[in-house]
């Protein structure tokens, strides 16, 4: 990565926490995503499997689908996706069929989390295409989000 | 299951099985999936990823989403999947999701499956809600058809 590569890392993790806030205040669970090819945003979402009644509409599937869209094609070969939360398995998988080079993501998802716990996808002999994954970013933030969420539904 | 459930099986896996022929048709890698509750069919859709510039439009997750909005639930509680082929990680992540009693497959799929090769979703700690799996159905149709077309593209 370049110099100038961690302040736009923050920007876009930012705008993915943007997202997920937005969610939050719709009563969805609070994740965010967005998808960046060549410096600019293709995609932005956050979660909505309860307004579309859709439990595939993750804040991954949601924003992959939408830049597919802006794209043309159903693949992103050098893009990259930012999300908020580690990718749950279905998401994970559709990073990996969408060609994503870089995944960045904020907080660690011990109990559903794909990437670095359970199934550990991008290791496994059945996944063909394999994001360079970075995590960390807005730990946080990410976190305290779906605590708070979760907290207040309790 | 009940004896009546043999027959049902197969039918409801023949209406798959020609999904995934209408996939193939459309120069589609040929899989088909049926959504059934109550002995209905809820819905039924094949592959179509390149017509949809959409990664995650994989037959089980196109016969979900449909599913889902005919249902207004975001959850198919009672509901049975048929798919021709072992689901991918992303397929069986998001059945999982939709909380499917019971997933019958058709043919084994070693290099891509994940519910009986690579990560066995269903089998690990971060899957909440594993359906009854039940395989070989129309088998070697389900297989045939893959070969055939992949035969073709070669």
């Amino acid at each position: 990565m370049t110099d100038a590569a961690g302040p736009a890392i923050t920007g876009f993790m930012e705008q993915a926490l943007a997202e997920a806030r937005a969610a939050a205040a719709r009563g969805e669970v609070p994740v965010g995503a967005v998808v960046v090819r060549g410096g600019a945003v293709l995609a932005a979402a956050g979660n909505r499997t309860l307004e579309l009644k859709d439990p595939t509409a993750h804040a991954e599937i949601l924003a992959l689908r939408a830049a597919c869209r802006a794209a043309g094609s159903e693949r992103l070969p050098g893009a990259d996706l930012y999300v908020t939360l580690e990718p749950c398995p279905m998401c994970a998988g559709a990073i990996s069929f969408a060609r994503i080079r870089r995944l960045y993501y904020g907080a660690a998802d011990e109990k559903g989390g794909a990437v670095d716990h359970g199934p550990r996808l991008y290791a496994s002999p059945v996944c063909h295409h394999a994001p360079e994954v970075y995590s960390g970013f807005a730990e946080t933030e990410s976190a305290d989000l779906l605590r708070g969420f979760f907290r207040e539904r309790r």
